[in-house]
């Protein structure tokens, strides 16, 4: 650790690809018990490689949130992708484009302009998911607007070459729950919206498939009566988020920025570090009267990192500066031209501006931004 | 315009080069007036093509963020380049290898540690400034803390390559000052530091500069008593944050968001947007009650985009997704698949993420990202 700790030179995403590794034997043998299929969001690590840990664990179809992740992800032979985003119809010229490499492509819509608007384009068939808003109030039509869900499921079934999948959603009001309870409830709501749909739309359609989950949702539950595949995508590297939303422990985090010390201020007792919102992003956590923490300090260990502490935390990010609040045996140990490893509060935004990862055994894992 | 729209497809980052290049002229043509050197922060746009555009104004040295960026600036053959960053001593190596370059490299520190690091690394002569806090509280030593100062000073001092070249501050408090009033009031207070500064520590030192300013006081303040030379950044570029603080008008923001529609949900009378924090951060300025807005919507016109409308804001962004809320005639006049225009709160980490613009008459600038 004490090597690869005395390499970096700038704010470094560091990945401990044992835990990260770890992360994704359990979400894959979970699924293997439920006997529900697992299509991981790749938009969190964004990285041929992490895909590929996933293939060891026999997942053959990925999600993404852009046709351009899709279109990474294809160069490194996936054949099967959800865009798990509202189809861009100023786009087509990239989904013909995938169709043409025999990428097997599942697009996601909610109104019948994309579809009509794919329907004058495309030469090859295509399976259309129809976005339902979980209740995250996002994306989606909503469960019970039958006529909109079968104006655009009749669009689609004019075909000729698109077809209709199922429903998909995201119920991310995960994210606003704190503890299990909390992400239970929410789960146990989605699957009543699964039935709903079943009992509306699923007579006559055997081949329907409910696609459902974002991280909390996935690690949490256990029962997913009606759904067919799982798809959340942090749970990879998980986050303080995360940890705050209570679906992971501290020591599931397989991310941490190591960022050089460039100041102290003992009046103040705050440390400034290389690292800002060009490194972080300006995702936060609330800690004491609503005051935003954009990450919390761990100490270095002979394995990694340890625990978080509190008692040391970022409160302010500006463009390259990170403010680090301090006790007074943080303040005192640390030195001008050290490491600080910090928890991102966001990893996939964290992960989505540092471009590339280096793993505990100094191996640099680039991602598409790279 | 149109034509320019027709071949955008995803989220894209429009430059008004015309609106930049005044923004540019009228602070350089100020700059000349008030007898003040510019040295441009290129934190914001990041890019060549915009730097030359200072050059053709008469500006020879630049400001930076990172070691990094002022590599990619000396490819561009600039050779007099502050980093307005606490030295990180990490980064001694491309410290060397910008001297060997004959880049007039001129360094800020806060500490007798970096001054003692470069004195034991450096062979070729550097330029040291003494970061002051001005009362932004990120780093810098407090103007009245005399003895820490001093010592900095002794330590530059003791050489051989070392000199000290004078105090640089950042006002950055005027991001919370309210109207030009405000801002005017932080500029004044930063004017008595700039004198306390140089009758402490001017004397014997006729060399000594003061390197000062941020947007706002270098757009407000018209009395620079003592200060000798003005480090703006975001000026270029502008944004809906500067408009808030007073620094801008909105038809000088330079910048505007570029995002495909692809859905729309009457009944909350929202509209979908491809566009979220990996395009645009997640800074944000407050509407009524507090709410994040994190951009406002325009309307396209011949040469370009019209004045931003409070009536259509997006008020949630999350990795790809932009949420626009928008009042009946928005909503009904825009369409999916259209594009609308966002002016962005932040601009300096739009252009980061962005990593390149295309101006109005299509040309393509890349950032150092690209």
């Amino acid at each position: 650790m004490h090597q690869l700790l005395d390499s970096i030179t700038q704010p470094t995403l560091l990945l401990n690809a044992t835990i990260a590794r770890n992360n994704i034997r359990k979400m894959a043998e979970k699924a293997r018990r439920l006997g529900i299929r697992l299509r991981p969001h790749l938009k969190t690590p964004q990285a041929h490689e992490v895909a590929r840990w996933f293939r060891e664990e026999g997942v053959s179809g990925l999600t993404v949130s852009s046709l351009r992740m899709a279109e990474y992800f294809a160069k490194d032979n996936w054949r099967d992708i959800t865009v798990a985003f509202p189809l861009n119809i100023r786009e087509l010229a990239t989904v013909e484009h995938l169709l043409n490499q025999n990428v097997q492509l599942n697009l996601l819509v909610e109104n019948t302009e994309a579809v009509k608007a794919l329907q004058e384009t495309l030469k090859k068939p295509i399976d259309l998911f129809i976005k339902i808003n979980f209740g995250n109030n996002r994306a989606g039509l909503m469960p019970q607007d039958k006529q909109g869900i079968s104006a655009v499921i009749q669009q689609i079934e004019k075909g000729p070459h698109t077809r209709f999948a199922g429903f998909l959603g995201h119920p991310g009001q995960t994210y606003q729950a704190r503890g299990q309870a909390e992400i239970l409830a929410v789960h146990q709501e989605s699957l009543q919206i699964v039935q709903q749909l079943r009992t509306t739309f699923g007579q006559g359609r055997p081949a329907l498939e409910i696609s459902l989950e974002d991280t909390p949702g996935a690690v949490v539950g256990e029962s997913f009566d009606g759904v067919d595949e799982l798809r959340p995508g942090n749970f990879v590297f998980f986050d303080l988020m995360q940890q705050q939303i209570g679906s992971c422990d501290w020591n599931d985090i397989a991310v941490c920025m190591a960022c050089p010390v460039v100041a102290k201020h003992p009046d103040r007792r705050e440390i400034v570090l290389y690292g800002g919102a060009v490194h972080f992003s300006k995702d936060r956590i609330e800690g004491l009267e609503g005051r935003p923490i954009y990450g919390f300090a761990v100490r270095w260990t002979d394995e990694g990192w340890s625990e978080p502490d509190p008692q040391a935390h970022l409160f302010k990010l500006s463009q390259e500066h990170g403010m680090l609040r301090a006790n007074e045996p943080w303040f005192e140990q640390t030195q001008i031209g050290d490491l600080i490893g910090i928890l991102p509060v966001h990893s996939c935004l964290t992960a989505d501006l540092m471009k590339r990862m280096i793993t505990l055994k100094g191996a640099t894992i680039e991602t598409l931004h790279a």
